[in-house]
């Protein structure tokens, strides 16, 4: 009988593995050799799942991307007011727990790349006019004379700036102040 | 007679050439070797004076900071309303031209690196705080009824974050989206 692999779970698992060795020793650290070892397998076996380094890093972000995407979503999706919701919903891009800090370890890491590679640097805009676009129905409907834009870049730029930096180091004073922050600011818009 | 180098001139000129590197390939693409070539020297003498890559990036980091900082405290010496002043202490800050774009991707390598390197991480620290310190005084006497740290905390959380992402991919709609959302919070604190 044929061993049965199941292509989609190895190749979850490979990810997995990448963002272990991202996690641990950053972009610039991850290397095939390192995550085989990680995933338990062979450099040639790793190869037969992603042709080079780059698709897996590209696999690792698009995999970090869908699961804030996907918790945003249910966040936005639940009971309670909308500036509840609207806390909630940039509260799972925070890096407030081990899961959070490893998908911006992913993100920062891109970033490094991007800045020097045209097509990922038209990716990463592309998904913040996503990040916004999800932002604007819940912002309009808090105060539909809000302009909605304006808000959601702000509140995007407090999470982009003030959550990298809990990011880089999350202390308990970097992560109260992200948190505190974003919190104040969403309680303001309520008031105007 | 000796030939007469200024070390202080030399040691200038190795960074220049670090930058330069680390703006066309990222840090990750930052070795001694192709330092020395823009520099137009031998490693060896490299090491001469940086021991090592390190070494180099520190005070590549360091040269970037103290722009940065020379730039804003000119801006904040200058003439004119507090709230001017502000802004454009912050603008000194955001990757409006070419030079301020390559302080940008010195950075983000160095945030790259920081997430994994605690003393690096403490040092990004030490640097919001001094620049959250060198803010307070202007806000404080736009309305000393603000909760200045507060909005120092907003502000340069809409230059990191936003102006994160004009530093990735400085289109003139990422140009045009930092500079407008900071003038218009820093507008609104003249009439708080």
């Amino acid at each position: 009988m044929p061993k049965i692999i199941d292509h989609d779970i190895r190749r979850l698992e490979i990810v997995e593995a990448s963002w272990q060795v991202i996690a641990s020793e950053g972009l610039e650290g991850l290397t095939m050799r390192k995550i085989a070892k990680v995933a338990g397998c062979t450099t040639g076996r790793l190869t037969h799942y992603f042709a080079n380094r780059e698709e897996l890093v590209l696999a690792a972000l698009h995999a970090a991307y869908d699961a804030a995407g996907d918790r945003m979503l249910q966040a936005r999706a639940r009971e309670g007011s909308a500036l509840d919701r609207l806390l909630a919903m940039l509260e799972e891009t925070l890096p407030l727990d081990e899961e959070r800090v490893k998908e911006w370890k992913i993100w920062i890491g891109f970033w490094g790349v991007a800045m020097n590679d045209n097509p990922l640097a038209i990716e990463n805009d592309a998904r913040h006019t996503r990040w916004r676009e999800a932002l604007l129905p819940l912002l309009e409907s808090i105060n539909p004379a809000l302009d909605a834009t304006y808000e959601a870049d702000r509140l995007i730029g407090i999470v982009d700036g003030l959550g990298l930096q809990a990011a880089i180091h999350p202390t308990p004073e970097n992560l109260t102040r992200v948190r505190e922050v974003l919190a104040r600011q969403i309680a303001a818009l309520g008031r105007s």
